[in-house]
């Protein structure tokens, strides 16, 4: 499908040095952070609004597919290209075009990486608070096309919520523009929320207005080891029904525990320790300290071993340091980790801990769970061999009763990481057909081609 | 178009006493806060969702239009009915389904009065924070069609902002479904957030999840008087310029106060006064004095007369007295407000302000203006007599200098009241035409026979 006649009229449009299908290029864009490799047909690099108009008319015109690329650090396979496709990598278009602190909003094009955003409203004391765990790598695209989040989504909420307007390009290559740069705004359908979160498949992003707020005076951490699952999930409970809202309280299971102690960093962790909650509280200098007290009073209970505190950087990065050399600790285990981020209602956090614990009982590969528990979010890893076809078939049915117990409690099947390839089949459990069918009818008005991203975020209808 | 054929047809599938077809109803249900009337053919009185679901199909299976409706006290027109078409009250869905404190959220019908959430979610300590200024009688159904808002958008965000899920009827008499009911969730496209806002014309919403809030423990309020507009516009800039968001920032320009004079309640206003902003600061006991310092220090400037602070709730009330005389005050000039919720960047609030002084002197009717100031989001009123033709016709121009000079700066047409059927000749200023055509053929899935609110939001094509 991938014609000379193609490569040419791209190359012509945006410029020869923007379009690459040499092995090399294709094979270094091939992946994404799941274990699938698809080969792409082409790799384009535009290097502004007008040149993703003219590779996306390139692309109607030829009827080719096209798959946006941040980072390529997506869990769900978003950016996994299509084969024999186009890539439309965003790396070159990281400019920030506006920075307007007296207005707290910041202009940028899709290649910026996340934490550059924050890290330039810093120097004006603001923020930008959505903060996924690859935010010093990911591109703000890839997070507007996920909707991604991070620990701080427990209190200032998650990337849709930081995001005023959007410019775009359809799958027909036609400009729109959503939102606006105020604070308020309800001028026609709110497209910039549906293209959030839409994983590609709608439109490509070519500009975001992003808000920022004032940053925080000071942060300060605690580290909770308890000595069950169910006794973390408890005082979690509590915290929901005090008024303090923590910014960060995040849950390591039993088994996220067991896969640190080789590695030494469980080794300050009293014994008995069975679950580890990491809470954060930031706000004024003068405040801090009443909100730290207040959450200690609620996590404070049955089954609670250990408190610790951090108030400089430092401390808190000892106290962190259990739970971030957690990633790369589960890799002992297999070879690949099946990560979902499912989300439960906070207060049936502690049946489901239980039911994952019933899970890992049930099935022959380790099951490590951790994450996001303030907002019911937990990041349910199984950990298994891709060679092993029994395995995988095990596998397979340990997702279906995961997400029929997530749903039966009123969950949902992705929290952060969206859908993407890996989720697509199960997508149907938790959205009904009707519902299904009309978002299908949407992505043909943006997309009548079908040429955006195809294959992701839909099941097989 | 209704027959007596469709009547009974209603009344068969809502029962008798659920459907009005008499000369009485009829009119009581033909106006909103708009001043037009329209004669509707029926009004219906749906009791759950699947009276709402047989209504739109046999509006659909008649190609009848349906206008839903909750208070009726939107300003735009976004719930006028259409002659002789249906008119779909929600006043009769109003039951609370389901409030779970622990998982800070509430499940409502449409026809629940936004404060009644509020009410409810005070007696766990919660709160529902948008607080539209016709939340004592609007309906949550309505607040979610325009997205509404209300001072504490400043600190807070909008209806978009605390609506988790959707259970809605489309055109066509669908069920669909959206988002979740977890505080995260990226699951398919956000129907969610384009629903709300939408203004009817997509779907009939006859259930939403809200997330509601800790309840603050405390607010105090400062009224500052200043010698002239943008003296105060100055000080908001400031406000926004340092870390401290207060909960509300409302302004009332010169003429706002002129307006008042005659009632008395600018009687304790300092000589020379020009403008008058009311802040507000809510948080912990401990922590709003500090706050109200911050505040007090960034709104201290040039031109600053006076500052008084209430602490009380019968202190905060006086000083929001000549506040809440303007709505009544206002009707002494004419008998018709023309009531336009622009909003601008707050870096040129000052010189918007200017602008409309300017608007003033050189039309020959009132213009009287205050609002959210802190989000850019001024009420800018129009005062003429409807019976003046000529009168009318400058009103006319008059918006059209002030839509274009709102865009000009980076603002948007509409913060919180829509577009309805009075904006909309405006709409395709602010939205481009292939933006506005993807709405319409969005519109085109959702309700392919065009009977959801015809002759709303968008202009005529």
């Amino acid at each position: 499908m991938l014609t000379r006649d193609v490569i040419r009229a791209l190359a012509k449009a945006l410029g020869p040095e923007r379009v690459f299908d040499d092995p090399a290029t294709l094979a270094l864009y091939s992946t994404d952070e799941t274990p699938r490799k698809v080969t792409p047909g082409a790799v384009l690099f535009p290097a502004n609004h007008e040149h993703v108009v003219a590779l996306m008319q390139i692309a109607f015109a030829n009827k080719l597919p096209v798959v946006a690329r941040g980072a390529g650090s997506g869990n769900v396979g978003g950016a996994l290209p299509v084969a024999n496709g186009l890539v439309a990598s965003f790396e070159c278009m990281n400019r920030i075009v506006e920075f307007d602190p007296g207005n707290r909003i910041m202009v940028v094009e899709p290649g910026v990486v996340t934490e550059d955003i924050g890290q330039l409203a810093r120097t004006h004391g603001l923020f930008y608070p959505p903060d996924p765990g690859s935010g010093a790598y990911s591109r703000i695209g890839g997070n507007l096309a996920m909707n991604a989040a991070g620990p701080h989504a427990i209190k200032y909420g998650v990337t849709r919520d930081y995001v005023l307007g959007l410019k775009a390009v359809t799958g027909e290559g036609k400009t729109i523009s959503t939102g606006c740069r105020t604070s308020k705004g309800v001028t026609g359908y709110d497209f910039t929320r549906l293209l959030i979160g839409s994983e590609g498949t709608l439109a490509l992003i070519t500009q975001a207005t992003v808000k920022l707020l004032p940053a925080p005076e000071t942060v300060a951490t605690l580290r909770l080891c308890y000595a069950s699952n169910r006794a973390a999930c408890e005082a979690i409970d509590r915290v929901m029904n005090q008024p303090i809202i923590p910014c960060a309280l995040e849950l390591m299971d039993r088994r996220s525990i067991e896969a640190i102690r080789p590695t030494g960093a469980a080794d300050d962790l009293p014994f008995g320790t069975e679950a580890l909650l990491m809470v954060e509280a930031d706000g004024p200098v003068r405040d801090v300290p009443h909100q730290i007290a207040a959450l200690k009073e609620a996590l404070k209970g049955d089954g609670l071993l250990e408190v610790r505190e951090g108030v400089t950087r430092e401390e808190a990065q000892a106290l962190w340091a259990a739970r971030k050399s957690l990633s790369h600790a589960v890799k002992q285990y297999a070879p690949l980790k099946i990560n979902e981020d499912v989300v439960v209602p906070v207060s049936r956090l502690a049946d489901f801990v239980d039911f994952l614990d019933s899970l890992g009982h049930r099935y022959p590969f380790p099951i490590v769970s951790f994450g996001h528990a303030g907002n019911g979010n937990l990041h349910v890893n199984l950990m298994v061999h891709p060679d092993n076809t029994e395995e995988m078939a095990q596998a397979r049915n340990c997702l279906n009763e995961l997400f029929t117990t997530v749903l039966s409690f009123g969950g949902t099947l992705s929290g952060e990481h969206g859908i993407g390839t890996e989720k697509r089949a199960y997508l149907g459990m938790e959205i009904n057909a009707d519902t299904l069918s009309l978002m299908r009818a949407v992505k043909q008005q943006f997309d009548p081609a079908g040429i955006l991203n195809p294959g992701k975020l839909f099941p097989d209808s």
